[in-house]
């Protein structure tokens, strides 16, 4: 497949008639490309919040399709087992839980109708959730290319594009979007160990649609700030809490506190399925422990650390809200105080 | 080999029957423990500036005694030729060109004594380079020792222990001599990508020496602070500028900056060699760029990143003195102003 394709698939897609979720397997990115057929929704194979809550979607749609139930009751406890199980998949991305909610909504507030009925009204809200991440993408790209000029530089970590999403991506949306509009960024990818999204899924995503890509080991962030080749970062987030404080993968932390230090604004771009306004603050997020192979010998062709070696490797940490210049959402971008705004985003949504 | 005999056995050695420089493969370790014994020193095959200086020593007197000349004018001529070459080996460090200046001068200075008896003063002196090197790393780990207590939490980046020197290392030093005191520091160390100095090596000889030893990616030492695990950030140096400025493997501008944030002190720690006072600033110092591939394939067992991609892969970057405590050396601890301290420093080494 040519890389100029990458936009004209999604990410995350539905196979009604054979009952099988469709993703892009992105462990196996940049060196090949190729579609999963899952059937079975053991595990969510699917990474990026906005991607997990269109395959939650999809994902309960199916288990919902296989239930053997004579009544409503049944029916319903069923799709609450596979709910439960869905749901403790990923403990931090709220996309999850706030999708599986959404799906038992339609079924909760159906009660009387009947169970094809209710599999039909699934089936349209998952679609109606993808196709809304794609609305919310746009609305986010076309807010970010407020906060910047055509041609400056902007450093990302992890991957918030297509790849995490149905098409523009959070963080990358303003770069997505401005190139189908003639314009060029300078983006700067860290790499972003230990799963290296930023080396293989951004830097992947980017090139396929022709922008200035510059690959950097995370550590590099600082030399590259200091250079004055960054005009804005851009992330996206798994969990905003109420404060603003955002929770995002492991390391964006350290980049807000460098960009404060140069004097770049760091922005979060995120949908308000990811705002978790009953979080008071980020230190309430629960932070996953990741198995301490990725660190030691994962991707490597040899060991890259001795045995008995401890290994930390949380997947997250919280960037704290004074370090963060605006967050930009599809109903605007919150600024600081963002107790304030982030409320005033939820009365435009609503 | 058994892990406990690393500090049995110095990086770097002589032996001046064969005429070879005797240096540990560092690019083997952890997995292989392997001597390489050098005749012809075409590149400098050794890491850390205080190690490359001993090299350089050893190195220019084994050059020296292949050196076929009738007289003195002959012989220095072509001692020059041969300091010259291995002089543009590693542009950053400057132990390399400050010990092969220091054996040009014993040539320079028994311009009336035999070939044979400089060979001999050469050989004196680049041992004495390397004993010093042991007396000079113990000392700073001395005063690095009045810095932290038993217990404490030490977060360093890169290697600079006693695998970049001859013994105790230098950022190490304090952990290493404490350890022989019987003292337990909790060590938090950097994978320092892209070439994994920290997981490979630090890892490796710290758990050698039974020091309790964490591994994070580099993009993990924000939460690793925040969460309140680090009392002090100790890092080696492979150049310092009169100012304070201070260049060291990519990524230590970031923990400084970081380090700052969350209120731990970040400690530079290196011989005076290290120093170099005719430098104003380190905006003058020449940061080494490397290839592209040490970040897209180096160590994976598949390439990592599509090709095609831009990379910035700057093996060092430059500290500025304001985000530095303290700058540990053998005659004491520097502290801001540094055009101050580190002249005192040099009255005390006088």
């Amino acid at each position: 497949m040519s890389g100029k394709n990458i936009l004209s698939f999604d990410s995350v897609n539905l196979d009604d008639e054979h009952g099988e979720l469709i993703i892009l397997d992105q462990t196996q990115l940049p060196g090949k490309i190729e579609m999963l057929h899952l059937k079975d929704i053991y595990t969510l194979q699917v990474r990026g919040a906005p991607a997990i809550g269109i395959a939650a979607g999809f994902g309960i749609y199916i288990a919902a399709k296989g239930i053997q139930a004579e009544d409503y009751g049944s029916f319903l406890e069923q799709f609450r087992k596979a709910k439960e199980y869905l749901n403790s998949s990923r403990p931090t991305a709220v996309n999850l839980s706030w999708a599986l909610n959404r799906m038992e909504r339609v079924v909760t507030s159906n009660s009387t109708r009947s169970i094809p009925e209710i599999l039909g009204l699934l089936h349209d809200e998952a679609v109606a959730i993808k196709d809304e991440d794609i609305e919310t993408c746009r609305r986010i790209g076309e807010y970010g290319l407020t906060l910047i000029h055509d041609g400056d530089g902007i450093l990302t970590h992890c991957n918030a594009g297509h790849l995490a999403t149905s098409r523009y991506g959070t963080a990358l949306a303003p770069v997505h979007l401005g190139r189908e509009r003639g314009m060029n960024f300078r983006v700067y990818c860290d790499e972003t160990r230990p799963l290296l999204q930023g080396a293989r899924l951004t830097c992947f995503e980017l090139l396929a649609d022709g922008v200035d890509t510059t690959l950097i080991c995370d550590n590099m962030a600082s030399q590259v700030m200091k250079n004055g080749w960054v005009n804005a970062v851009f992330v996206g987030c798994d969990r905003v809490a109420s404060n603003g404080d955002a929770c995002n993968k492991i390391g964006t932390s350290g980049v807000a506190v460098m960009a404060k230090y140069y004097g770049i604004p760091f922005y979060v771009l995120g949908p308000t399925s990811t705002i978790d306004m009953s979080m008071k603050t980020g230190k309430d997020i629960v932070i996953e422990q990741r198995p301490p192979e990725e660190v030691t010998e994962m991707w490597y062709a040899q060991r890259m650390a001795p045995e008995g070696v401890k290994v930390y490797n949380p997947a997250f940490d919280v960037t704290e809200h004074e370090l963060i210049a605006g967050i930009v959402t599809e109903y605007g971008i919150a600024r600081p105080p963002y107790e304030e705004s982030l409320k005033e985003i939820f009365r435009k949504k609503a």
